[in-house]
Formats: structure tokens, sequence, C-alpha cells
């Protein structure tokens, strides 16, 4: 490996919200990493720095290119530049977006269990949650398609935000299910607010697939947010690109994003960015690699150790989902037992709707030596559980 | 100097706002200095850029402490620490304030000519503009007690927005005028919100107050906005601090810049405004020798050279008001024509407001040398103006 994925950083006290735990306790909770970003963005930061001057910045075309380049390298979809707006963040975005297409008291519609702050951006606004929640059989979830569709046809029903791939289960939708969606919300005047900040982390051989890219009826009823922030670990760039084919839409979606400020980078939201999407293949392919050898670890760990608990086999993101309804139905109380006992703190699954009671997510994108010091911590707490 | 305020940089091409020009133009507009910022600032960003971890950070003890320090020893006031919210930008906290303190079709006060940022703040959120203009007289401006009296008290008045100093005519307001302000505000029920982002740059000698520091009256009824931005030219690093006193207030506000995003630091502004706060004030203090020395150039070129001129003296901002109204009443043809015929582009007042359209603003912000260049294309446009 030309990087270094298995350095010990140490965190604490560094005014991290992830860190910001007792000395004793180990955090595999937010989707946050333990890895220091590409040392490519680090220099493209610093020779920014150097040059002293901060002033209100236009975005260039440069960084369009370099969002297109990366798409087109990494996932085989060339965007037209003219589709993409920068925008200071993924859930900001989501929000102004909500405001825009949606209106006061609409359904929007969402898959449970999902990204909890999804919930936020829609409450938040004065829409209501509309969930299809997915459904589990065999450690696999799926679409219930007559329970979407009906909830897509409710006139109330103006906008679904898709996970893809999705949050906190780790899968990466299948083309066919992504068509066969795009049609049903083109059809029911549903417009699709797709986040695909997960799509670059996914095990080698598993490349996920961009919603607009599967159909016109995609591209022409969605809005695509990517950004370098889960990929790169770079959540405080402040970095996001939205894509927005029909022209329409990309009119109302970009009032929102000027009017409500979210248009203007940082200065160093755009060196970083280019510097990550033009010079950072390489890191991401190892970081890959990294996640899924952790993946496979604690898998094999959990089926040995703790046979009750069920790993949901996801090939996206670098959070795992387990359902543990064999013996608990309140994760709640379970991660708490656990955090108290052995000092792990991981995210119980009820804030992600659906069926995430039962279940735990745990973040494995660290160094595989902390990450068996959590698997061991995770055995502990579970076999003192009652 | 310890510090270079005579280097001619070069901006031309690197994504400035300020200098997408032509290569015969010379911009004296948008508030964004043509000096490097503090080097201080510079090598606390690399510093943090050093370390390659840029997750979700909480905003550090030391950061406020930073901020109450610079009030302190700059401006002989120590806010408490639990009065201040990070905020990501002065103008994204002042809408968000304006959706969270005033209601659908209120009154906003303003005093006009003022920033004209303001109005989009008002009007994007549905809300009416509602000035007490400014009166000029013999060059210099005052409040109409009696008009602004009467605005106050409209039931539908509900909010103004103090500009501490005022941008466009960089006036430093008595104590006295602030005193009797946030008496009468109180007394009607109106939440003042006071921009004092110009405090930092006024002429040696002429310190500017804090509205919240004059009286309890003032300090019980205001949010106070202040950032090392326009003061270290770092509109880009996306800092600002709100201080306000009163919990109830803090709480609303709270919400909303939480629920609206604005409360996340990106990885650099953090140390950035330490740095700026703590190690900047030297910087700052030969920034303000520079600033008056180059408005003195200004004032004593204009008398000599463009005696139909009349410059607004105020103590504050490096933005230089000045009065045209012996050649026009509409500088928007008389900028254009300044622009189109020497390249010199200023700001035409109409867009503050009140008697802005007989008014112009110029920035003057740059290298002495350049500023000359600025003054001789200044004349040679008024003097072909018809």
């Amino acid at each position: 490996m030309r990087y270094n994925f298995s350095e010990m950083v140490d965190r604490r006290h560094t005014g991290s919200i992830k860190w910001d735990v007792r000395d004793n306790e180990l955090p595999m909770w937010v989707a946050d990493m333990d890895f220091r970003t590409a040392p490519e963005i680090v220099a493209a930061i610093k020779q920014k720095a150097d040059t002293g001057i901060f002033g209100y910045e236009e975005v260039p075309a440069a960084y369009f290119e370099a969002v297109q380049h990366w798409y087109a390298t990494e996932h085989d979809w060339a965007p037209n530049t003219d589709w993409m707006r920068f925008v200071t963040g993924v859930v900001p975005a989501l929000s102004s977006a909500v405001r825009r297409i949606s209106h006061l008291g609409d359904n929007v519609l969402i898959q449970a269990p999902v990204y909890n702050i999804f919930y936020n951006s829609i409450l938040n606004n004065g829409r209501h949650v509309l969930s299809s929640d997915l459904v589990e059989e065999n450690g696999t979830y799926s679409i219930d398609w007559t329970d979407l569709e009906a909830k897509l046809a409710d006139p109330l029903t103006t906008m679904m935000i898709l996970c893809n791939p999705h949050n906190p289960i780790g899968l990466i939708w299948q083309l066919a299910d992504l068509k066969r969606l795009a049609e049903l919300a083109a059809a029911n005047h549903v417009t699709v607010f797709t986040d695909e900040i997960h799509g670059d982390i996914t095990d080698p051989g598993y490349g996920y697939t961009p919603f607009a890219a599967v159909s016109d009826a995609a591209a022409m009823n969605s809005i695509t947010a990517v950004s370098p922030s889960k990929t790169f670990n770079v959540a405080a760039l402040h970095a996001a690109t939205l894509i927005i084919p029909n022209e329409n839409l990309r009119n109302q979606v970009d009032r929102g994003i000027n009017s409500e400020e979210l248009a203007e980078p940082n200065a160093f939201a755009i060196p970083g960015t280019i510097a990550a999407y033009t010079q950072g293949a390489e890191w991401v392919h190892e970081l890959n690699a990294t996640i899924t050898a952790n993946k496979q670890l604690l898998t094999k760990f959990v089926g040995k150790q703790l046979p009750k608990l069920h790993v949901i086999a996801g090939h996206a993101t670098y959070l795992v989902w387990i359902d543990c309804h064999e013996i608990t139905n309140d994760t709640k109380v379970l991660c708490d037992h656990i955090r108290q006992t052995t000092g792990l703190y991981i995210s119980a699954g009820e804030v992600y709707g659906g069926d995430g009671h039962r279940c735990i997510r745990i973040n494995v994108a660290c160094p595989a030596e902390r990450l068996e010091d959590g698997l061991n911590r995770l055995a502990k707490g579970v076999a003192s559980f009652k």
C-alpha cells in the first residue's frame, strides 16, 4: 500500500465530536473515519493557505470538471458540468430543496431504516415523514413495491429522499430497482433527491450506480447530491455538489441555495475538492480495500463469537448494520449496557426508524488494531447483557 | 511597519469575485481588501491542515475565549463566553434571526443608506423593509429621531437591523445615540440585530462602541454579530460569532442556527479565528494606519481635483462614501461612464437606498500605489462626464 491506513491516530481532546468521550471509551458511532485524509488534499489546502488571500470567490470551471472527471472515471457517468452547483453541504442543500420543491404539510417519502438526519430536514420544515419501510428477510433488505407505489401515489407525496447506496444498511441498489423506482416517481410527479455521499465507498468489484444515470426518467426528475466528505473523511471541508439535469428543477433549487447562502465556498473547499477528485483515486481504492478487510474481520468475529447477532451483508459504506433481535428488540438498552460496561460507543438503530430498534450500527473505518479492540469490547458487552 | 501593506498583489484570474474584471479594469467596489491576511492566521491554518483530520468538530472554549479577549483588549468590552454562538457567517445568521425573531409580513427597520444585503435578508423571508432614512446635512449623517420613534412604534415593526459602525457612510455611532436607540427599541419591543463586522476598522484614536455594551436595555434586547472577516480580509474563512446576553433570545436564535446548519465550523474557521483574535492585534493596528492614510490621500485628492464631489468624513470602515449631487442624482450612470472610459469599477450608491442614488462608494483597502491609479481614473472619468 502506498498510503497508511494502520496508523493509530490519537484523536482524543482534539475537539472531534466522534472522540468527545471518556478516556476509557472507544467511539465507533458517527460516520467519521479515524484515518488522515489523502496527503494530496492537505498539500492543496496548504498551497491555498500560502496565498494569504481569502476573499469572496467564484467557483471555477476546474471545480466542476473535477467532479465530472471523478464520476466518469470512478462511476462510468459523465454528468454535464452545466448541471452542477456547488453547495456547502449535502444536508443544508437537502433542507433547502425540501423547502423549494415540496410544500408545507406535504409528505416526503423515505425508506426506513435510513440516515436519521433526513427526518430533521423534513420535520424542521413542517413536512410529514412518510416511510415505505424496507423489508428484511434472511439478512437482506428489499423494497415492498406495493407499499412504495401506494405511498408515491398519495397526492400529498411530492418528494422522495433516496439514499444511494443506503445508509445504515450498506446496500448497493440494483440497476433494475433504481429504474423501476425512477419510473414510479416520475409517473406520480414525485421529485427524487438522491443522497449519493457513500457511493465511493464500496467493496472492490462492487461499484454503485448513480441514480440519474439509469434512465431519462431518473435524470429529468432528480437532484443528486455528492461530496468528498465521506469518501475522503473531510466533513469539515464543507464542500458538496448538486447535479440536476432538468433545467427547470435546477433553476428552482438554484434560487433556494443562493438566497440561503449555501452556494459560496470557503477558501479551502474548492482546492481541496479538486485535489481529491483529480489526485485521490488511488487513496480511495486503498481505503476501500482496508474497509472491506475490516468488514470481513468483523463478520468472521461475530459469526464465531456472537452467534445470536447477524451481520447484514452490505457492499457499501464503512458502517455495518447488525441485527440483534435474538437478544433484544430495544438496542438502546443494549448499546447503553455495552458503553457502560466496556466503553464501546456504537449507534443504537432506533434513530434510523423502521426495524432499527432491533439493530446496531458500527463504524469500522479505523485501523484493524482499533477494530479488534472494539470487537472484543462488543463481545464482552453482549456476553454480560441480560 | 512590521507587516507589508504596500505589496501590489496580483489577484487577476484567481477566482476572486472582486477581480473578475477585464484586464484594463481596476476594481474598488466590494468590501474585500487587496492585502494578504495576517501571517499568524496563515500559520494556524497550515498547522491545522497538517493534521490531515477534518472530521466533525466541536467549537472549543478557546474559541469563545479568543473572541472575549479581542473585545476586552480592543473595545473595552468583555462579553461572557456563555452569550456566544459560532456561526458560519453574519449574513446567513441575520437571515436566520429574521426568520426566528420576526414574523411573515412584519416590518424590519433599517437606516438607509445601508449595506444592501440587509434588504435581501428581509425581503427573501417575506418581511417588509421599513427605513428610517439617515439625514445628511453639511456632510454629516444623523438620525431623524421623530421618524425613527414613529417607525419603531408601528405595531408591525418587530426587528431592527443596526449597522455599527455604519456601512457605507463610515459613521461611528456616538454613545448617546446608541443609548437612546436602545431605550426606544426596548420600549417598543423591537429586537435589535447589530452587525458590527466593521467595528475593528477605525481611524487610530476613534474606537467604536459595541451596542450591547451601552446599557442593560441594549444588552438584553440585542443580537450582536461580529467576525474577523472584514478586519482580517478573510470572508472565505466562514467564521462569525453571535453574542446574545438575553437567555431567552439566545435560545430562540440557537434553534434557528442549529436547524439551518449554520452552527458547524469548517476545519479552518476555528484555528483561523483564534489566531486572528489572539495574535492579530498589531496587524490590525498597522492596517488601520494604512487605511487612514489612504482615506486622507483620497480626501485631499478629491478636495483639490474634484471640487464638485464631497467626501463624507467617516472614521470607520475602508469604504469611502462620496456625495456627487452637484454633478448627478443618478450615480449609476456616472459609475457606468467611469468604468467604460477609465476601467475604474466602484459602487453606485442606489443599492444602499436612501439618498444613495446621488452617492458613490469607493473601497480604499489597497496599496497607496493602486489607490493613486484609482484616483487618477476617477478624476478622468468625472472630468469627461456630462
